[in-house]
Protein backbone atom coordinates (compact mmCIF):
# COMPACT_ATOMS: atom_id res chain seq x y z
CA UNK A 1 0.00 0.00 0.00
CA UNK A 2 1.14 3.19 -0.79
CA UNK A 3 2.25 5.47 2.14
CA UNK A 4 -0.04 8.47 1.28
CA UNK A 5 -3.46 5.57 2.19
CA UNK A 6 -4.67 3.54 5.10
CA UNK A 7 -6.97 0.61 5.35
CA UNK A 8 -8.99 1.03 7.90
CA UNK A 9 -12.29 -1.51 8.80
CA UNK A 10 -16.26 0.11 8.25
CA UNK A 11 -19.49 -0.49 7.98
CA UNK A 12 -20.74 -0.37 4.41
CA UNK A 13 -24.19 -0.26 4.02
CA UNK A 14 -26.21 -0.90 0.96
CA UNK A 15 -29.90 -1.24 0.17
CA UNK A 16 -28.90 -5.47 0.57
CA UNK A 17 -26.89 -5.48 3.73
CA UNK A 18 -24.33 -4.10 6.38
CA UNK A 19 -20.91 -5.61 6.15
CA UNK A 20 -17.80 -4.99 7.62
CA UNK A 21 -15.46 -4.11 4.62
CA UNK A 22 -12.12 -2.88 4.44
CA UNK A 23 -11.75 0.56 2.84
CA UNK A 24 -8.83 2.35 2.00
CA UNK A 25 -8.46 5.94 3.13
CA UNK A 26 -6.61 9.55 2.71
CA UNK A 27 -3.78 9.43 5.34
CA UNK A 28 -3.30 12.72 7.56
CA UNK A 29 -0.22 13.76 8.69
CA UNK A 30 1.43 16.28 10.91
CA UNK A 31 4.81 17.76 9.86
CA UNK A 32 6.35 20.54 11.65
CA UNK A 33 8.67 23.09 10.12
CA UNK A 34 11.84 24.35 11.68
CA UNK A 35 13.75 26.95 10.29
CA UNK A 36 17.29 27.83 11.89
CA UNK A 37 15.76 26.20 15.12
CA UNK A 38 12.66 28.04 15.63
CA UNK A 39 8.98 26.18 15.05
CA UNK A 40 7.35 28.40 12.11
CA UNK A 41 4.14 26.18 11.83
CA UNK A 42 2.62 22.62 11.25
CA UNK A 43 0.98 21.82 8.50
CA UNK A 44 -1.39 18.77 8.16
CA UNK A 45 -0.80 16.90 4.63
CA UNK A 46 -0.62 13.84 3.17
CA UNK A 47 2.69 11.74 4.05
CA UNK A 48 5.09 11.94 1.14
CA UNK A 49 7.13 14.49 -0.60
CA UNK A 50 7.40 16.67 3.08
CA UNK A 51 10.90 18.43 1.98
CA UNK A 52 8.83 19.60 -1.18
CA UNK A 53 6.18 20.49 0.82
CA UNK A 54 8.43 22.51 3.48
CA UNK A 55 10.45 23.74 0.68
CA UNK A 56 7.16 24.93 -1.52
CA UNK A 57 5.23 26.17 1.58
CA UNK A 58 8.64 28.92 2.45
CA UNK A 59 8.79 30.09 -0.87
CA UNK A 60 5.23 30.46 -1.39
CA UNK A 61 4.75 32.81 1.81
CA UNK A 62 8.36 34.40 0.56
CA UNK A 63 10.32 33.26 3.78
CA UNK A 64 12.81 31.86 1.11
CA UNK A 65 13.08 33.69 -2.35
CA UNK A 66 15.82 30.78 -4.21
CA UNK A 67 17.43 27.83 -3.42
CA UNK A 68 20.82 29.24 -2.59
CA UNK A 69 19.49 30.35 0.63
CA UNK A 70 19.06 27.13 2.02
CA UNK A 71 21.98 25.59 3.51
CA UNK A 72 20.52 21.89 4.93
CA UNK A 73 17.34 20.57 4.59
CA UNK A 74 16.85 17.04 7.34
CA UNK A 75 13.51 15.15 7.49
CA UNK A 76 13.04 13.44 10.76
CA UNK A 77 10.08 11.03 9.57
CA UNK A 78 9.40 10.12 13.75
CA UNK A 79 9.36 13.45 15.13
CA UNK A 80 7.14 14.49 11.77
CA UNK A 81 9.37 17.61 11.45
CA UNK A 82 11.29 19.09 8.79
CA UNK A 83 14.48 21.15 10.13
CA UNK A 84 15.70 23.57 7.29
CA UNK A 85 18.92 25.74 7.65
CA UNK A 86 19.50 28.98 5.38
CA UNK A 87 22.11 31.24 5.66
CA UNK A 88 19.95 33.85 7.59
CA UNK A 89 19.62 33.75 11.20
CA UNK A 90 16.35 33.35 11.60
CA UNK A 91 13.03 34.34 9.77
CA UNK A 92 12.33 37.75 8.78
CA UNK A 93 10.51 39.52 11.35
CA UNK A 94 6.90 40.13 10.44
CA UNK A 95 4.42 42.12 11.68
CA UNK A 96 1.92 40.43 13.91
CA UNK A 97 -1.06 42.50 12.17
CA UNK A 98 -0.23 41.43 9.11
CA UNK A 99 0.41 38.34 9.54
CA UNK A 100 -3.04 37.66 10.68
CA UNK A 101 -4.44 36.29 7.83
CA UNK A 102 -6.16 33.10 7.35
CA UNK A 103 -7.56 31.58 4.37
CA UNK A 104 -10.39 30.44 2.71
CA UNK A 105 -10.05 27.01 2.01
CA UNK A 106 -11.30 26.90 5.55
CA UNK A 107 -7.73 27.15 7.20
CA UNK A 108 -8.06 28.86 10.72
CA UNK A 109 -4.18 30.50 11.35
CA UNK A 110 -1.95 33.13 10.41
CA UNK A 111 -1.11 33.26 6.88
CA UNK A 112 2.43 34.28 6.32
CA UNK A 113 1.89 36.04 3.13
CA UNK A 114 0.08 39.13 3.18
CA UNK A 115 -2.78 39.80 1.04
CA UNK A 116 -1.97 43.08 -0.24
CA UNK A 117 1.64 40.89 -1.62
CA UNK A 118 0.15 41.54 -5.36
CA UNK A 119 -0.08 44.91 -5.39
CA UNK A 120 2.51 46.55 -7.26
CA UNK A 121 3.54 43.76 -8.90
CA UNK A 122 4.05 44.61 -12.72
CA UNK A 123 1.87 41.94 -14.66
CA UNK A 124 3.34 38.75 -16.32
CA UNK A 125 4.05 39.55 -19.68
CA UNK A 126 4.93 35.34 -20.26
CA UNK A 127 4.02 35.04 -24.14
CA UNK A 128 3.34 31.04 -23.05
CA UNK A 129 0.53 29.77 -25.12
CA UNK A 130 -1.35 26.88 -25.17
CA UNK A 131 -4.14 25.00 -27.97
CA UNK A 132 -7.00 24.62 -26.96
CA UNK A 133 -6.67 20.75 -27.63
CA UNK A 134 -3.23 20.51 -25.40
CA UNK A 135 -5.38 21.52 -22.65
CA UNK A 136 -8.17 18.49 -22.53
CA UNK A 137 -5.49 16.57 -23.45
CA UNK A 138 -3.43 17.38 -20.49
CA UNK A 139 -5.91 17.64 -18.20
CA UNK A 140 -7.27 13.74 -18.96
CA UNK A 141 -4.05 13.13 -18.34
CA UNK A 142 -3.93 15.02 -15.25
CA UNK A 143 -7.07 12.52 -14.13
CA UNK A 144 -6.09 9.31 -15.21
CA UNK A 145 -3.13 9.98 -12.84
CA UNK A 146 -4.78 10.65 -9.89
CA UNK A 147 -4.71 7.36 -8.21
CA UNK A 148 -4.71 8.39 -4.62
CA UNK A 149 -8.05 10.32 -5.64
CA UNK A 150 -9.24 7.23 -7.24
CA UNK A 151 -8.64 4.81 -4.04
CA UNK A 152 -9.97 7.74 -1.99
CA UNK A 153 -11.61 10.18 -3.19
CA UNK A 154 -10.10 12.58 -0.63
CA UNK A 155 -7.34 14.51 -1.67
CA UNK A 156 -6.84 16.84 -4.59
CA UNK A 157 -3.93 16.89 -6.94
CA UNK A 158 -1.61 19.41 -8.56
CA UNK A 159 0.90 19.15 -11.80
CA UNK A 160 3.73 21.33 -13.68
CA UNK A 161 3.18 20.80 -17.57
CA UNK A 162 5.26 22.31 -20.32
CA UNK A 163 2.21 22.65 -22.28
CA UNK A 164 3.48 19.19 -24.05
CA UNK A 165 3.37 16.62 -21.10
CA UNK A 166 3.16 16.58 -17.42
CA UNK A 167 6.21 16.75 -15.36
CA UNK A 168 5.81 17.06 -12.06
CA UNK A 169 2.64 15.08 -10.48
CA UNK A 170 1.34 15.05 -6.82
CA UNK A 171 -1.73 15.00 -4.60
CA UNK A 172 -2.36 15.73 -1.11
CA UNK A 173 -5.10 16.30 1.48
CA UNK A 174 -5.15 19.88 0.90
CA UNK A 175 -5.29 21.94 -2.60
CA UNK A 176 -2.61 24.66 -0.68
CA UNK A 177 -0.24 21.97 -0.35
CA UNK A 178 -0.39 20.08 -3.40
CA UNK A 179 0.53 23.33 -5.00
CA UNK A 180 3.10 24.17 -2.35
CA UNK A 181 5.03 20.15 -3.25
CA UNK A 182 4.94 21.30 -6.84
CA UNK A 183 6.69 24.52 -5.85
CA UNK A 184 8.70 22.55 -3.32
CA UNK A 185 10.53 19.90 -5.82
CA UNK A 186 10.75 22.51 -8.79
CA UNK A 187 12.92 24.35 -6.56
CA UNK A 188 15.10 21.98 -4.72
CA UNK A 189 15.45 19.70 -8.14
CA UNK A 190 16.16 23.30 -10.14
CA UNK A 191 13.02 22.36 -12.41
CA UNK A 192 11.86 25.50 -14.37
CA UNK A 193 8.68 27.27 -13.64
CA UNK A 194 8.68 30.24 -15.57
CA UNK A 195 6.66 30.18 -18.39
CA UNK A 196 5.02 26.83 -17.85
CA UNK A 197 1.33 25.44 -17.14
CA UNK A 198 -0.08 24.34 -12.92
CA UNK A 199 -2.92 22.24 -13.26
CA UNK A 200 -5.37 21.59 -10.06
CA UNK A 201 -7.90 19.60 -9.10
CA UNK A 202 -8.99 22.42 -7.15
CA UNK A 203 -11.38 25.36 -6.48
CA UNK A 204 -9.25 28.44 -7.42
CA UNK A 205 -9.48 30.85 -4.14
CA UNK A 206 -7.02 34.84 -4.96
CA UNK A 207 -4.84 32.87 -2.32
CA UNK A 208 -4.23 29.86 -4.97
CA UNK A 209 -4.44 32.31 -8.22
CA UNK A 210 -1.43 34.62 -6.48
CA UNK A 211 0.73 31.44 -4.90
CA UNK A 212 0.87 30.05 -8.89
CA UNK A 213 1.75 33.95 -10.38
CA UNK A 214 3.89 34.52 -7.77
CA UNK A 215 6.55 32.05 -9.22
CA UNK A 216 5.67 33.31 -12.98
CA UNK A 217 3.84 30.57 -13.56
CA UNK A 218 1.38 32.28 -16.46
CA UNK A 219 -1.43 29.89 -16.69
CA UNK A 220 -3.43 27.76 -14.03
CA UNK A 221 -6.11 25.64 -15.12
CA UNK A 222 -8.91 23.82 -12.89
CA UNK A 223 -11.16 21.21 -13.44
CA UNK A 224 -13.18 23.29 -10.27
CA UNK A 225 -14.72 27.22 -10.15
CA UNK A 226 -12.75 30.22 -8.99
CA UNK A 227 -14.02 32.92 -6.94
CA UNK A 228 -14.73 36.38 -8.09
CA UNK A 229 -11.48 37.64 -6.13
CA UNK A 230 -9.28 34.84 -7.76
CA UNK A 231 -10.37 36.44 -11.41
CA UNK A 232 -9.92 39.48 -10.36
CA UNK A 233 -6.81 39.05 -8.96
CA UNK A 234 -5.88 36.93 -11.99
CA UNK A 235 -6.03 40.42 -13.91
CA UNK A 236 -4.27 42.09 -12.16
CA UNK A 237 -1.18 39.49 -11.92
CA UNK A 238 -1.54 38.82 -15.75
CA UNK A 239 -2.05 35.09 -14.90
CA UNK A 240 -4.08 33.17 -17.52
CA UNK A 241 -6.65 31.01 -15.54
CA UNK A 242 -9.07 28.44 -16.75
CA UNK A 243 -11.84 26.48 -14.86
CA UNK A 244 -14.16 24.12 -15.15
CA UNK A 245 -12.53 22.05 -17.77
CA UNK A 246 -14.85 19.37 -18.32
CA UNK A 247 -14.76 17.27 -21.70
CA UNK A 248 -14.82 19.68 -24.64
CA UNK A 249 -15.25 22.09 -22.33
CA UNK A 250 -13.62 24.85 -20.32
CA UNK A 251 -14.44 28.57 -19.05
CA UNK A 252 -11.17 31.17 -19.42
CA UNK A 253 -11.51 33.71 -16.52
CA UNK A 254 -8.37 35.94 -17.50
CA UNK A 255 -5.93 36.35 -20.12
CA UNK A 256 -7.99 34.69 -22.63
CA UNK A 257 -5.65 35.32 -25.42
CA UNK A 258 -2.82 32.70 -23.76
CA UNK A 259 -5.13 29.80 -25.28
CA UNK A 260 -5.02 29.93 -29.10
CA UNK A 261 -7.17 27.45 -31.13
CA UNK B 1 -28.68 38.23 -6.96
CA UNK B 2 -27.72 36.82 -4.33
CA UNK B 3 -24.72 38.23 -1.94
CA UNK B 4 -23.11 35.49 -1.59
CA UNK B 5 -22.21 35.41 -5.76
CA UNK B 6 -20.97 37.72 -8.79
CA UNK B 7 -21.61 38.00 -11.98
CA UNK B 8 -18.41 38.30 -14.27
CA UNK B 9 -17.89 37.99 -18.10
CA UNK B 10 -15.90 34.62 -19.17
CA UNK B 11 -14.78 33.69 -22.19
CA UNK B 12 -16.89 30.29 -22.62
CA UNK B 13 -15.41 27.51 -24.95
CA UNK B 14 -17.10 24.50 -26.25
CA UNK B 15 -16.30 22.71 -29.87
CA UNK B 16 -18.48 24.67 -31.83
CA UNK B 17 -17.69 28.00 -30.46
CA UNK B 18 -15.58 30.88 -28.36
CA UNK B 19 -18.05 33.05 -26.55
CA UNK B 20 -18.11 35.98 -23.91
CA UNK B 21 -20.56 34.96 -21.85
CA UNK B 22 -21.64 35.81 -17.92
CA UNK B 23 -21.30 33.07 -15.61
CA UNK B 24 -22.25 33.51 -11.61
CA UNK B 25 -19.06 33.14 -9.34
CA UNK B 26 -19.21 32.78 -5.60
CA UNK B 27 -17.55 35.78 -4.18
CA UNK B 28 -14.59 35.51 -1.91
CA UNK B 29 -14.89 38.29 1.20
CA UNK B 30 -12.50 39.13 3.83
CA UNK B 31 -13.71 39.20 7.32
CA UNK B 32 -11.25 40.25 10.15
CA UNK B 33 -12.54 39.26 13.48
CA UNK B 34 -11.95 42.10 16.32
CA UNK B 35 -11.98 40.77 20.03
CA UNK B 36 -11.88 43.61 23.05
CA UNK B 37 -10.35 45.77 20.31
CA UNK B 38 -7.63 43.16 19.18
CA UNK B 39 -7.61 42.05 16.01
CA UNK B 40 -7.66 38.49 15.92
CA UNK B 41 -7.61 37.05 12.57
CA UNK B 42 -9.17 37.41 9.02
CA UNK B 43 -10.93 35.23 7.19
CA UNK B 44 -11.62 34.81 3.61
CA UNK B 45 -15.05 33.65 3.21
CA UNK B 46 -18.63 34.23 1.45
CA UNK B 47 -20.21 37.15 2.50
CA UNK B 48 -23.27 36.26 3.82
CA UNK B 49 -23.93 35.28 8.13
CA UNK B 50 -20.76 37.49 9.03
CA UNK B 51 -21.62 37.70 12.37
CA UNK B 52 -22.53 33.79 12.73
CA UNK B 53 -19.02 33.12 11.45
CA UNK B 54 -17.15 35.48 13.82
CA UNK B 55 -19.06 34.01 16.65
CA UNK B 56 -18.87 30.50 15.56
CA UNK B 57 -15.24 31.23 14.83
CA UNK B 58 -14.41 31.84 18.27
CA UNK B 59 -16.73 28.92 20.05
CA UNK B 60 -15.05 26.33 17.67
CA UNK B 61 -11.05 27.79 18.60
CA UNK B 62 -12.34 28.01 22.40
CA UNK B 63 -12.08 31.72 22.37
CA UNK B 64 -15.40 32.10 23.99
CA UNK B 65 -17.26 29.40 25.13
CA UNK B 66 -21.29 30.41 26.55
CA UNK B 67 -23.07 33.23 24.64
CA UNK B 68 -22.94 35.16 28.49
CA UNK B 69 -19.63 36.05 27.80
CA UNK B 70 -20.57 38.24 24.69
CA UNK B 71 -21.34 41.42 25.62
CA UNK B 72 -21.58 43.29 21.88
CA UNK B 73 -21.05 42.24 18.19
CA UNK B 74 -20.58 45.12 15.85
CA UNK B 75 -20.38 43.91 12.19
CA UNK B 76 -19.15 46.58 9.91
CA UNK B 77 -20.08 45.56 6.19
CA UNK B 78 -17.48 48.83 5.00
CA UNK B 79 -14.75 47.95 6.78
CA UNK B 80 -15.35 43.94 6.26
CA UNK B 81 -14.64 43.74 10.16
CA UNK B 82 -16.76 42.39 13.25
CA UNK B 83 -15.93 43.56 16.62
CA UNK B 84 -16.93 41.51 19.49
CA UNK B 85 -16.94 42.63 23.15
CA UNK B 86 -16.49 39.98 25.72
CA UNK B 87 -16.53 40.35 29.78
CA UNK B 88 -12.77 39.06 29.69
CA UNK B 89 -10.75 42.27 29.05
CA UNK B 90 -9.06 40.08 25.94
CA UNK B 91 -8.42 37.26 24.54
CA UNK B 92 -6.96 34.10 26.76
CA UNK B 93 -3.17 34.46 26.66
CA UNK B 94 -1.99 31.31 24.86
CA UNK B 95 1.56 29.29 24.16
CA UNK B 96 2.86 31.03 20.59
CA UNK B 97 3.86 27.41 20.15
CA UNK B 98 0.81 25.45 20.48
CA UNK B 99 -0.74 28.39 18.53
CA UNK B 100 1.22 27.51 15.43
CA UNK B 101 -0.60 24.81 13.82
CA UNK B 102 -1.83 24.68 9.85
CA UNK B 103 -4.90 23.38 8.82
CA UNK B 104 -4.97 20.18 6.87
CA UNK B 105 -7.79 21.71 4.11
CA UNK B 106 -4.38 23.76 2.67
CA UNK B 107 -4.96 26.71 5.00
CA UNK B 108 -2.05 28.44 6.20
CA UNK B 109 -1.63 29.59 9.17
CA UNK B 110 -1.86 29.58 13.41
CA UNK B 111 -4.83 27.43 14.26
CA UNK B 112 -5.66 28.78 17.83
CA UNK B 113 -7.10 25.17 19.03
CA UNK B 114 -4.38 23.17 19.70
CA UNK B 115 -4.24 19.55 18.12
CA UNK B 116 -4.38 17.85 21.61
CA UNK B 117 -7.56 19.34 22.31
CA UNK B 118 -9.42 15.85 22.28
CA UNK B 119 -6.89 14.47 24.45
CA UNK B 120 -8.47 13.56 28.00
CA UNK B 121 -11.83 14.58 27.33
CA UNK B 122 -14.93 12.66 27.86
CA UNK B 123 -16.26 10.21 24.80
CA UNK B 124 -19.95 10.95 23.97
CA UNK B 125 -22.81 8.94 25.66
CA UNK B 126 -25.43 10.55 23.49
CA UNK B 127 -28.45 8.22 22.79
CA UNK B 128 -29.24 10.38 19.47
CA UNK B 129 -29.87 7.61 16.93
CA UNK B 130 -31.16 7.75 13.21
CA UNK B 131 -32.45 5.43 11.03
CA UNK B 132 -30.87 4.62 7.59
CA UNK B 133 -33.63 5.72 5.44
CA UNK B 134 -33.58 9.20 6.96
CA UNK B 135 -29.63 9.61 6.28
CA UNK B 136 -30.43 9.23 3.02
CA UNK B 137 -33.87 11.49 2.78
CA UNK B 138 -31.91 14.37 4.97
CA UNK B 139 -28.83 14.07 2.55
CA UNK B 140 -31.15 14.58 -0.46
CA UNK B 141 -32.82 17.36 1.10
CA UNK B 142 -29.37 19.06 2.18
CA UNK B 143 -28.36 18.86 -1.89
CA UNK B 144 -31.35 20.40 -3.17
CA UNK B 145 -30.96 23.11 -0.96
CA UNK B 146 -27.55 24.39 -2.13
CA UNK B 147 -28.49 26.80 -4.64
CA UNK B 148 -24.86 28.87 -4.42
CA UNK B 149 -23.74 25.43 -5.41
CA UNK B 150 -25.75 24.47 -7.81
CA UNK B 151 -24.97 28.57 -9.87
CA UNK B 152 -21.51 28.15 -9.29
CA UNK B 153 -19.99 25.37 -8.60
CA UNK B 154 -17.67 26.97 -5.66
CA UNK B 155 -18.80 26.20 -2.46
CA UNK B 156 -18.80 23.88 0.69
CA UNK B 157 -22.31 23.28 2.79
CA UNK B 158 -23.21 22.70 6.12
CA UNK B 159 -26.47 21.94 8.20
CA UNK B 160 -27.50 21.12 11.68
CA UNK B 161 -30.91 18.31 11.92
CA UNK B 162 -33.18 17.51 14.88
CA UNK B 163 -32.88 13.85 12.72
CA UNK B 164 -36.64 15.18 11.27
CA UNK B 165 -35.90 17.87 9.11
CA UNK B 166 -33.07 20.01 8.41
CA UNK B 167 -33.32 23.31 10.79
CA UNK B 168 -30.28 25.13 9.59
CA UNK B 169 -28.43 25.18 6.41
CA UNK B 170 -25.25 27.35 5.05
CA UNK B 171 -23.24 27.49 2.45
CA UNK B 172 -19.62 29.12 2.66
CA UNK B 173 -16.21 29.06 -0.30
CA UNK B 174 -14.74 27.31 2.99
CA UNK B 175 -15.85 23.84 4.95
CA UNK B 176 -14.73 24.94 7.63
CA UNK B 177 -16.74 28.39 7.43
CA UNK B 178 -19.76 26.87 6.58
CA UNK B 179 -19.66 24.66 9.77
CA UNK B 180 -18.80 27.85 11.68
CA UNK B 181 -21.58 29.70 10.37
CA UNK B 182 -23.97 26.90 11.41
CA UNK B 183 -22.14 26.59 14.93
CA UNK B 184 -22.12 30.61 15.45
CA UNK B 185 -26.05 30.68 14.52
CA UNK B 186 -26.51 28.26 16.83
CA UNK B 187 -24.78 29.83 19.54
CA UNK B 188 -26.64 33.35 18.67
CA UNK B 189 -30.03 32.24 18.49
CA UNK B 190 -29.99 29.65 21.54
CA UNK B 191 -30.29 26.48 19.17
CA UNK B 192 -29.47 23.55 20.20
CA UNK B 193 -26.35 21.55 19.06
CA UNK B 194 -26.10 18.88 21.48
CA UNK B 195 -27.71 15.80 20.70
CA UNK B 196 -27.86 16.76 16.66
CA UNK B 197 -26.47 16.29 13.53
CA UNK B 198 -24.53 17.61 11.02
CA UNK B 199 -23.96 17.30 7.62
CA UNK B 200 -21.37 18.21 5.45
CA UNK B 201 -21.00 18.61 1.58
CA UNK B 202 -16.79 18.45 2.17
CA UNK B 203 -14.02 15.62 2.90
CA UNK B 204 -14.04 15.48 7.01
CA UNK B 205 -10.23 16.13 8.10
CA UNK B 206 -9.51 15.35 11.78
CA UNK B 207 -9.99 19.10 12.55
CA UNK B 208 -13.94 18.88 11.40
CA UNK B 209 -14.76 15.77 13.13
CA UNK B 210 -13.09 17.37 16.21
CA UNK B 211 -14.72 20.59 15.47
CA UNK B 212 -18.69 19.25 15.74
CA UNK B 213 -17.94 16.79 18.65
CA UNK B 214 -16.91 19.59 20.69
CA UNK B 215 -20.25 20.98 20.32
CA UNK B 216 -21.72 18.01 22.02
CA UNK B 217 -22.88 17.08 18.62
CA UNK B 218 -22.89 12.87 18.23
CA UNK B 219 -22.84 11.90 14.59
CA UNK B 220 -21.75 13.87 11.43
CA UNK B 221 -22.91 12.55 7.91
CA UNK B 222 -20.43 13.64 4.83
CA UNK B 223 -21.01 12.98 1.49
CA UNK B 224 -17.63 13.05 0.94
CA UNK B 225 -14.35 11.03 2.64
CA UNK B 226 -12.43 11.22 5.56
CA UNK B 227 -9.20 10.53 6.42
CA UNK B 228 -7.42 8.19 8.66
CA UNK B 229 -7.08 10.83 11.51
CA UNK B 230 -10.84 11.94 11.34
CA UNK B 231 -11.85 8.35 11.91
CA UNK B 232 -9.00 8.06 14.97
CA UNK B 233 -10.38 10.98 16.59
CA UNK B 234 -14.05 10.20 16.14
CA UNK B 235 -13.53 6.86 17.37
CA UNK B 236 -11.60 8.49 20.46
CA UNK B 237 -14.20 11.01 21.30
CA UNK B 238 -17.47 9.15 20.61
CA UNK B 239 -18.33 10.85 17.24
CA UNK B 240 -20.36 8.52 14.94
CA UNK B 241 -18.44 9.32 11.60
CA UNK B 242 -20.75 8.86 8.34
CA UNK B 243 -19.11 8.73 4.92
CA UNK B 244 -19.51 8.92 1.32
CA UNK B 245 -23.63 9.32 1.18
CA UNK B 246 -24.34 8.18 -2.34
CA UNK B 247 -28.11 6.63 -2.75
CA UNK B 248 -28.94 4.38 -1.01
CA UNK B 249 -24.99 3.76 0.20
CA UNK B 250 -23.10 4.92 2.66
CA UNK B 251 -19.60 4.25 4.64
CA UNK B 252 -20.10 4.39 8.88
CA UNK B 253 -16.36 5.04 10.02
CA UNK B 254 -16.99 5.19 13.78
CA UNK B 255 -19.96 4.83 16.05
CA UNK B 256 -21.88 2.80 13.86
CA UNK B 257 -24.52 2.46 16.47
CA UNK B 258 -26.48 5.14 16.50
CA UNK B 259 -27.27 4.71 12.59
CA UNK B 260 -30.29 1.84 12.82
CA UNK B 261 -31.88 0.44 10.71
Amino acid sequence: MRQETARITVTGVTEAERIEKDEILAREHGLTIIINGQELTTLLCSPAKLQYLALGFLLSEGIISVKDEIEKVLLDEEKRSVRIETGEPSPPDRDPVSMRYITSSGGKGINLSSIADNAGKAKMESKTAIALSRVYSLMREFQNRSEVFRETGGVHSAALSDGEEIILFTEDIGRHNAIDKIIGECLWESIQMRDRIMLTSGRVSSEIASKVARQGIPILISRSAPTDMAVRNAGEMGLTLVGFVRGQRMNIYASDWRIID
